[in-house]
Formats: C-alpha cells, sequence, structure tokens
C-alpha cells in the first residue's frame, strides 16, 4: 500500500497527494485542495426561520451572502409552523397589561426542560427576541396584534402571524432576501461537508447542485447521489441553520430506539441529520441528542400536523379540557408542557390493547372564538374536528361513559369558577378559561396522539452563536449554528413558541457575530 | 499563509506536509505518515473490567496485545467498583430455585432505561454473562456463593466477589495478564488519537508514554502536555474501554448544566472524556450523552463512594426502609431504579431551604446480617453508619417525629407480613425482606445522598461491539469499543450490577470479533 502511495504521490503531484491524505482522514476538505467554484463571504445552510433571519442580518452588513436550501422548496419545516413566536415584553403584551421577567421566562423554560437547558442562551433569547420582532415588522411580516399563551408558559408572551401560519414570516423574509443584491439562494443543493484552511478554520463548503431529494430512499443522506459536486467560498464563515433530525429513521431511532419507522412526524420529510453528522466529524460537541419531542397536539386520523393541532393546543387545551374515553375523567393539566402531556396521552392511549385509546380534546363555542378562527374552521372541514349539538352525543360518538364525562364537565366548571384545580393544578386563574358552557351549543372534540415534533439536542454554541469544538471547549473558528440544529437551549422539552424564537434570534446573532 | 505554507512543504518534504495536511483537517494521523515505535496486533484503552477482559481474551486467541492506561494505577473506576455481576442463569442463582428469563432480564432494564435500551445490545448481555462468568471463575476470580438482589432487578441474578469488591475481578485477571508473554500493559502512557490507513481503517494510535495526569488542573485532557510521543500499530484494530466521563466537569456540565463543579462523583478522578472526544471525531455516533447517573446510596458526610454505600444499598433499601426526617414518613419504593429513587431523595433533600433533608437508610441487626459484613462494618468504624439500642435513640439522632416514626415501622412491618407495599409498591414477597425487627436491638441508619456515578451515554457499538459510524450506519473498520464508553446499552438508567456484566461481556465480544 506504501509503495502505491508513493508512486500515486509522484504522479498526481504535491496538491493531489495532500487531498488524498485529508480525504483518508476525514471527508472534510483542505482549502488548498479545493477550487472555489463561487465565493462569498457567508454561506447559510438551511432556508428556514434561523437561515432566513441569519441571511438577512448578513446581508444588512453588507455581507454578500449564498443560502442553500436541499429541497425544491424554500423554508424548510418553517412554513408549515403555526406562526407563533415568544417575544417577552413586545408591545401587545403590554397592551395587555402583562409584565414580563427573565426569572418567570427562564423558570418557564426550565421546568419543562427538567433543569437541562443552557440558561445563557435563554438570556440571550430574552433579551434579544423584542430585536427580532422590530426588524420582522420592518420587512413587512403582519401580526395579529393578539398576545397569546402556550404550554408550559406562565403568562401570555407570543406574537403571532396574522395568517396564523410561519409562511407569514417566511414569504416576507425571502421576498426581502430576493430583492438584495448581495444575496443568492439556491434550492436544490446540498450541503455535504466542510472546507477548512491550515489551521482548522472553516472557509467554505462542499455542495452538490441540481440534487433531488428522494423521499422513497431509506436514508437519502446515504444513498441519494444525485447532483453536481460545487465548492464554495465563505470568506467570514459558514451558518448551520439546517434543522432537526425529526424524519432521520436511523438517526433518531438509535438516539430513541422506540421511535420507530412508522412513527409519524409533523416535520418535512428533508429533515436529515447529514449536516448535524459532517459538524460532529469536524469536532462540534453535540448536546442532548437523546431528547426528542412529540407533539401532544396531533390527530391520529390526519397525515403530519393536519389541520386540527391548533384547535387542540390553543381552543381546547388552553380553555377547554380533555378527557380519556374509557373512563370520563381528565387524567392530566391540559397546560402542562408537551413531555408531560405526550406521557399522560401515552400512558392513556395504551389503556387499550391496540394502544388506540385516544384521548377527547374538548371545548365550546366560546372557546372557539376567542382564538383565530382558522384553528377550528380547517379541521371541521376536513373532518378531524367533530361539532356537536349536546353533550350527549359528544360522548356517544367518542363511547365516552356519559354519566363520568358529565360529573367532570361539571365539577372542572366548578374549579374555573373557583379558579383552581385541585385534580390537576391547570392554571386557571386568567378570565379566558371559561370551561364549557353546557348552555351554549355547539360543542367541540377531536381525538389527539403525539408525533415527533422537534430535535431539542444538536451542536453546542456559545452566546454568539459560534459552535463549540468538544475537545477544546472554544469556538470552531468560521463556524455558527442557529435553531433546531443547535442543542441545550430547550433541555429536555421545548415550550410552544420558543422554537421561532431561538431560531430568529440566533440567527441574528450569528450574522452579527460572522 | 499560504506562501508559508508552500515554503514549509519544501523545506519539510513530502510525508512532513502530508502529516501537517492531515492535522490541519483533523488530529486523526495517516499511517502513511507515521512511523510505529511498537507494533501488536490489538490495542486496547482502558485497564478496568472491560480493558482487561478484551485482553485476555485477544491473548486467548493468540493474539500481541498493549493494554495502556493513562492512570499511575491500573484498573480505573473497577477496582472501586462494588464487585457485583449480572449474571441470569448462574449457578448461585439456580441452586437458589430462582428462574431467569430473557424476557425477565430485557423488562427489568427497559423499565429504569425508560425504554431508551438497544433491546440487541441487551440481549447479548444476558445470552454469554455466563461464558465470561466462566472465564473469570477459570483464572481464579473467588465468588461468595450467594445469588445477590439489587435495585430494578425484579428477582436475585448478581454474582458477587468473595471480596466485595471490584479488586476481586482486577487482581486476578491483571495477574492473568502479567503473566502472558504477548501482553504489554503501559501505565502513565495517555491515548491522545487514532491512526487509520486511506481506507479510514483504524491501524493503530498515537499515545503519549511518561504521562502524569495532574487531578489539580481544571481540565486534565486539554491542559496536560506530559509525556512523550508515541506511535503503536494495532494490526487487528483497537478496542476502546476508556470507561465514562463522570469526572470530566466541563463535558458532564454541557451535556447535564446542573451537575455543577461541586457535585461530587464516585468515579475516580482520570474518567474523562477525551477518548470518547477523539472517537466521535472520527465519526462515531454518540448515543444518549445526556444521560448521567447519580449514585442513590452515598453519603453526604463521606468523600466519593464511601463506606457506607453497600450497607445503604443492600442492607437498608433491600432489607429495611428509608424515611424522611422531617415527615418520618416512607416516600419512594426503596428497591426502585436508582433513576427514580435519585429523583425521589433530590425532592426529599430540597425539602429543607439548604437542601439538606437527608433522608434516613435503617434496618436491623438481621439484615445486617444477612449481607456481607464488610457492608457495615467498614461505615460503622468510619463513623457514617450509626448503631442504636432502640428505635427512640435512632429518632432523636436525626431529629425525625417519634411517633410518625413508629408508626412508619410498624406499618412497614404490617407489609412485609402481608406480602405487599400498598404505599409505594416496594417487592416484598421475597422472604429476606424482614421488616424492623422492633424487639431485636441494634438498629443500624444512614443518611443518603446522590453522587454522579456513571455515564449512560457514549459510542454505539453493534452486538459485536463494532464502532458505528453517524454518517453511514457501519462498523468503522478496526474500531471497537466495550463498557461505559459505549452508549445505548442502559438508556436512561444503568440498574445496579449491571455495569460489570457489560464491561465484562462486550470487553469479551470485541476480542472475540477484533
Amino acid at each position: 500500500m506504501q509503495e502505491i502511495s508513493r508512486r500515486n504521490f509522484i504522479k498526481i503531484g504535491a496538491a493531489g497527494a495532500l487531498a488524498l491524505a485529508a480525504s483518508s482522514a476525514s471527508a472534510t476538505q483542505n482549502a488548498k485542495d479545493v477550487k472555489f467554484d463561487e465565493e462569498y463571504d457567508v454561506v447559510v445552510i438551511g432556508s428556514g426561520f434561523a437561515g432566513s433571519m441569519a441571511t438577512l442580518q448578513a446581508l444588512k452588513r453588507g455581507k454578500k451572502v449564498l443560502m442553500i436550501e436541499k429541497m425544491g422548496r424554500a423554508g424548510g419545516n418553517s412554513v408549515i409552523n403555526a406562526g407563533n413566536m415568544a417575544v417577552p415584553n413586545n408591545e401587545f403584551q403590554k397592551a395587555a397589561g402583562i409584565t414580563d421577567s427573565k426569572e418567570a421566562f427562564i423558570a418557564d423554560c426550565l421546568k419543562d426542560g427538567l433543569n437541562l437547558n443552557h440558561i445563557d442562551l435563554l438570556g440571550v433569547i430574552y433579551d434579544r427576541a423584542g430585536d427580532a420582532f422590530e426588524y420582522l415588522k420592518s420587512i413587512g411580516v403582519e401580526f395579529s396584534g393578539k398576545v397569546i399563551s402556550a404550554s408550559g408558559h406562565s403568562l401570555k408572551r407570543a406574537v403571532q402571524a396574522k395568517n396564523a401560519s410561519g409562511s407569514g414570516y417566511i414569504q416576507p423574509m425571502h421576498k426581502a432576501i430576493e430583492e438584495n443584491a448581495n444575496a443568492v439562494i439556491k434550492k436544490r443543493t446540498k450541503f455535504d461537508d466542510f472546507v477548512v484552511d491550515d489551521s482548522g478554520r472553516v472557509v467554505g463548503v462542499k455542495c452538490r447542485e441540481e440534487y433531488k431529494f428522494d423521499p422513497q430512499l431509506a436514508s437519502d443522506d446515504r444513498e441519494n447521489k444525485s447532483g453536481e459536486v460545487k465548492f464554495f467560498k465563505a470568506k467570514d464563515g459558514v451558518i448551520l441553520a439546517a434543522g432537526g433530525y425529526s424524519s432521520d429513521k436511523w438517526f433518531r431511532a438509535q438516539q430513541v430506539p422506540y421511535l420507530k419507522d412508522n412513527i409519524e412526524t409533523v416535520s418535512q420529510p428533508g429533515a436529515t441529520a447529514g449536516t448535524l453528522i459532517a459538524a460532529m466529524k469536524l469536532g462540534a460537541n453535540p448536546l442532548q441528542l437523546s431528547w426528542i419531542q412529540l407533539n401532544p397536539y396531533t390527530n391520529p386520523s390526519e397525515k403530519g400536523f393536519g389541520t386540527s393541532a391548533l384547535f387542540s393546543n390553543h381552543c381546547a387545551n388552553d380553555y377547554g379540557l380533555t378527557v380519556d374515553p374509557k373512563t370520563g375523567k381528565r387524567f392530566m393539566n391540559e397546560h402542562a408542557g408537551r413531555k408531560i402531556k405526550t406521557e399522560a396521552i401515552f400512558k392513556c392511549m395504551a389503556e387499550s390493547e391496540n394502544n388506540d385509546n385516544y384521548p377527547v380534546n374538548i371545548c365550546d363555542q366560546a372557546a372557539v372564538d376567542a382564538n383565530n378562527p382558522v384553528y377550528t374552521s380547517k379541521g371541521v372541514e376536513a373532518g378531524s374536528i367533530k361539532k356537536f349539538n349536546t353533550l350527549e352525543e359528544l360522548a356517544k360518538f367518542y363511547k365516552i361513559p356519559l354519566e363520568p364525562f358529565l360529573k367532570t364537565i361539571a365539577d372542572f366548571n366548578g374549579y374555573v369558577k373557583a379558579g383552581s384545580d385541585p385534580e390537576f393544578g391547570k392554571p386557571l386563574t386568567k378570565a379566558d378559561v371559561s370551561g364549557i358552557d353546557v348552555s351554549k351549543a355547539p360543542f367541540y372534540a377531536c381525538q389527539t396522539s403525539p408525533k415527533i415534533l422537534y430535535c431539542m439536542g444538536g451542536v453546542q454554541i456559545n452566546t454568539k452563536a459560534q459552535v463549540i469544538d468538544a475537545a477544546s471547549g472554544e469556538p470552531i473558528a468560521g463556524l455558527y449554528a442557529a435553531g433546531e440544529i443547535t442543542g441545550g437551549v430547550h433541555g429536555a422539552s421545548r415550550l410552544g413558541t420558543m422554537s421561532m424564537a431561538d431560531c430568529m434570534v440566533f440567527g441574528m446573532v450569528a450574522a452579527e457575530n460572522i
């Protein structure tokens, strides 16, 4: 082998031999062996909230930016997001007379996060979410004007897009990027690896253009060889904003073996671990990869996120109640964090042999009216949310024993009146939780079963969004990350509306520091 | 920079430049750039249970083996281990009339492991622990002849060293290694990185001899530059058996931020993440790194594992009961797994403002007599275990309210008699759990507070102990791992006596497959 290597060395010359040496140890490319096809100041991997915000903020600083997206559609999971963003101290929160605090914000996150959160990163989100919000308004993102509640938060602190969807952010963000002469967006362009210089600094990326993602493959990252290799220089550095690995069936199941192939996810099929794995091989410290969140609002009869999840979350869980159809009784604090609710729902489902004793989320017309009407109308049209003229009809439809069910409703209404839930500690002090007005039809209901929603784990970053090397504990020069590809922010469980805050803030911070 | 590189290239020649190129992309060395100082068939990193078993089994196959240990003392944490090893279907278990099963074994592990365990690996332990046990007997390991219970196991299945310590295994194992002409043990020799060939196969290691571990450094792995660099060839491959990262204050706190620097560990100070980090950089898939186990048996007044932990575990938790000194009441199933008990104890401790409402583990003389006498005698001598002539004296000493305490004892005795614990579900069907014989002094008691014990996370291996590459999902050629440096076996929480079973079985399996 050594003989052949020496002969090759003479034949292909020094640069070629250096390339061989580098590629044998790791797929990472050395800049000396690379002829860049295009040159930019900043390369951003991913086109969702984090990637788009990073791109915009880098453009604002006069940088020439390339944003790549492996899928044919830009926006990642962000365009199918519900469009709610935690922004402590936002104008709508103030108008509603709510006083927020850093202590309350961090305490809320730590509670569901089981104290695994990196508090310094939560502090950055608290301090900077307002800046991100102001910027988003300045480029034309339209907000509903309401401050809304979300599971796990002790007070209302989220703003919401007027169209109740992440697309309400992504569309104006991408429009602003497209209008900027310093920006290039390349779709169907897959990141394969980093290019580093002799000091180990990240100075570019190896990609494939004309890449065609194939959802039929067991692992697109491993098997898909489509596209043409290109090298893009990133003079100032690379920002990772490639999202999570909810759709990476192999990778997620090694971390959490019970997440079998047939468990559904609300993420788009491109949410795979490839970029994260390349970063780990470069030395990035992987944090808390085995914490994968399930969404307790999804419906077993629907594909993906479906049309009923916002109803279950905001109308039923916030304003109404959830019952076990076998007993007719409540079994959880409907306002608890996702992890607690997911575990309670899985336990309820397991009461039937086929694991299909799906809990029923219930609310009245007042709860529907208090929320964005599309939360309910879409699901009613699709048939996943059912509308009933009487509670008796509702009980009959879901095979809930009537008497205990009616007693549960009466008890719950009593708790709402008293302002306290002695059974499960649901916070009922807010005027909004109205209980179920039994005198006013119609009533709404929807089954629920958890689906994979979000990966809390990812690469470690510091408060400047620099990726941290596991061996040295220091930043990897030229490498930044933001959003779901990072770990540590949310600990064991991300609260609702915190993903967008995380993406927007650290996308912005990465671009400010690159 | 490029200019300088070219000049350097000319000056230092081709081989040197290749070395430079490789080290810029990654610290991993290419074999072409390395002159090996010594050649072996197998290099084993670590000298505890896993490393020693791997060495012995490789020697058995006629291999020339180098076992390296960075500390001045061989044996790692294994020599301070309690010496109990789960061996399903062992001769002592059979003699006691206990029938084990793979289903029960796996179910026990999954329960405390929160279903995060890799079941195929548990299957290998069940199938092969008996082979490891027979081999250990053949080289002179002496067993007590008893089958013993351990927290989280639904039946007794562990063997124990006659001297109630891991040294009862390590001493005969190292003696057998030292007597073998094909074996070399190098202490004070630190693994720094891998040497790979052009195909990426691991063919050797870069180490430092005459290395002096410095416990005063904030991070020995990062700061300690002592020793002389050596390259050792490993013709057949390298076996990682370097243990966990309980003593790596930086690394553990990134995964679990509440494990602050001042939280104690029962591990030796050399239990750092360096080898794991090098493996991740080579591409090894890191599993479940944020699951770090605390030992619920340790004593707040003692350093490290101390002298009372075996008493608390086996005498008090198995045979007796644990009370909250504030209430005099029990608050947990004393036979639950470590994770459940740790959380319950932390909750109890937090009842006082200073976090020092330490639970009290209690048992009678019969419980002490049923166990290895050194479990109790050492702690009584050291003063961490207290001996009382009356329960009144005991209550007074720990400031436990007497009346509720005596009622708790009476209730517990009633449960033992009835064979069922309606309060916390502690299994009481075994004849051994005798309750507290209030008529027979003395009584024994000991405070308890958790310390860091074990890292469940580590590199992924398959059933042949081959390390799995995150990108390909395939084994990394030439790289094997066993014991605490691997992840996935124990999921969220390792059961007692399972560490040794894991180390011995996968040390053996690695050597069989290399």
